[in-house]
């Protein structure tokens, strides 16, 4: 009965690439707690970049300032 | 003080059952626990069906699957 | 295949109240949205006096402060 | 290492503002607890104002009812 | 820079168990999004069984009713 | 009417430090966003250390490995 939540930035993740998030989450509650993939919820949001922060900063700038080195 | 948070696939709830959940919800906690309507909070989360996952699948998958016979 | 977090403060629910909110909750997504009660989860978390904050204080300030009266 | 969720409705934050979340937040917990900013994370939640219930009812009716007066 | 939060019901999950899911979802999301593991956010709630409903029932009641025949 | 939900590790935050991470956020989102405080919910979630996954690994493994050096 485990509910997942998987939270990403909205940066065009595939139907293809959920459906494998989903498909290995559930695969990987059965394999270590033998959870029923029945009963084993996924829930995947998506979030734009512009509202997601790590160091203080939106992963926008974040990015810009420590990736481009 | 309660915070609710009601995650549903985004299947076309309309503003009318947006409210009655609220309500709904708002009057449990108060009948229940005694609850303060004022102060309870009622989020509702509508969640894309391919971000929705049961049994290994998507929701659209799954449907299909197990539903159709 | 909804899920339902409701996040009360930790002040002693009992069990039965707990069974009467699920069982409310659930009864609820039935009605208004027809959602089967079989695959709603209603998950409560209780949460210390502590760590819920209100009005930029804990609970327990906020009503000493502001229930006293 | 801490996740921080700010949840607010959907009422034109602007980028700049957000920024401000995120980086007042980072802030915050540094300088209370000493947490790097560099392992801060945090993510902002825009919710439809039909979406989010106060008082039994979602903001907009909650508005028009109380705070026209 | 994903965030996943694993919900479950306390059980008896063993440290072991638990490295085995960080580890499994950190990988996941590294395989099919090339998420880079050194920012994956994996955190585990172990929810009690009297706060977990499914059917409109606690989990404990849930099973005695129909895990029992 | 925001809620903002952080989340820690279980590593001895004391009262009055939630307390500032309360006042804090609450003063940040109503100086941002004007906010009202009363409307303002925070709640802090504290997490035990193996619960908590960065890089593969718990939070424990993850520190005796990169930052006993």
């Amino acid at each position: 009965m485990p509910y997942v939540n998987i939270r990403i930035t909205r940066e065009g993740a595939t139907k293809e690439q959920k459906e494998q998030l989903i498909k290995g989450t559930t695969q990987l509650l059965q394999d270590v707690l033998g959870k029923h993939p029945m009963t084993t919820v996924v829930v995947i949001d998506e979030v734009d970049v512009d509202n997601w922060g790590i160091g203080g900063e939106s992963i926008m700038l974040f990015r810009q300032k420590y990736l481009k080195d």
